[in-house]
């Protein structure tokens, strides 16, 4: 027995991404009860170099998207990145998580031995289908959710690890 | 072909630890250069309600050993939360590498359906291995490494997404 590439990736996209759509639900009543400027939240960054809330979740998709496109050998749609509202953004998350789910196990299973080439820095990078999703896209994906939530709990939103967590389907 | 329980876990550990290390030599570094007392990175919070870098760098260290110990059906080895240096944390950090490496392909692979249960929030949760690898402990693992990292940007330690990310192997 072990895992299958689908198993190591999917079910990890799916659980995140409706853990931070949720999160944003917070996030927005937060700024509803606090009258603050939804803008302001997704405008905010943990440091001036560091990238703002709104694109911490467009990242987040961008990853989930474009790692189970790729394991299953197909282009990964490009989505703008014209999202102004808490609204668009969940937005953006539903469709994304529709993609992901559209992607059927047998596409992506099999794939660790693909070759699959991306650029990074300019530059393209060969990597294994396997090393992709353990060295690469696991790491980036978790990165931009957790940064995500790190903004939102700077900004005072009523979040804890449960809610980072989501449904992670423990008895 | 699949992906063995052991690939989708102890490779992400390895890589991620020695991005940690490396990211602590030039958060010291920052501080030694900027006459910071080490002590106020090391109790630095993004927020007062969320743990401070030495507690997130131990946490990293203990998802690393506990999930591989876990998997491995072993009892996952207790290091005292007494860190009080970056040369300290480095230490736990190299100890918790040298376990991680000392369990066996072997000893992990097949725990995709081991019966694993954990105290979350003082209840016991019971988690097949698959679902503790990919829905709970790579998710935690990853948040305390991340924020580690924020931390550190947070302060001004001139540290980018490729320190993050580490050796991650591509050509």
């Amino acid at each position: 027995m072990s895992l299958t590439m689908y198993q190591a990736s999917v079910p990890a996209f799916l659980q995140m991404l409706a853990s931070l759509s949720a999160i944003l639900d917070k996030a927005e009543a937060h700024a509803a009860a606090r009258k603050i400027e939804p803008a302001v939240l997704l405008n905010t960054r943990l440091t001036p170099d560091m990238l703002p809330l709104v694109r911490q979740v467009q990242l987040a998709s961008d990853f989930a998207k474009g790692t189970a496109a790729r394991l299953a050998g197909i282009e990964p749609p490009k989505y703008p990145d014209t999202e102004a509202s808490f609204a668009e953004l969940k937005a953006r998350i539903a469709k994304t998580v529709g993609l992901v789910k559209d992607i059927r196990a047998a596409q992506i299973d099999g794939s660790e031995g693909r070759e699959i080439t991306i650029p990074i820095g300019g530059q393209p990078h060969k990597f294994t289908g396997q090393d992709y999703l353990i060295k690469f896209a696991l790491p980036n994906f978790y990165f931009h959710i957790t940064t995500a939530y790190a903004i939102l709990r700077h900004c005072g939103v009523e979040i804890g690890k449960r809610d980072f967590l989501g449904q992670f389907g423990a008895e």
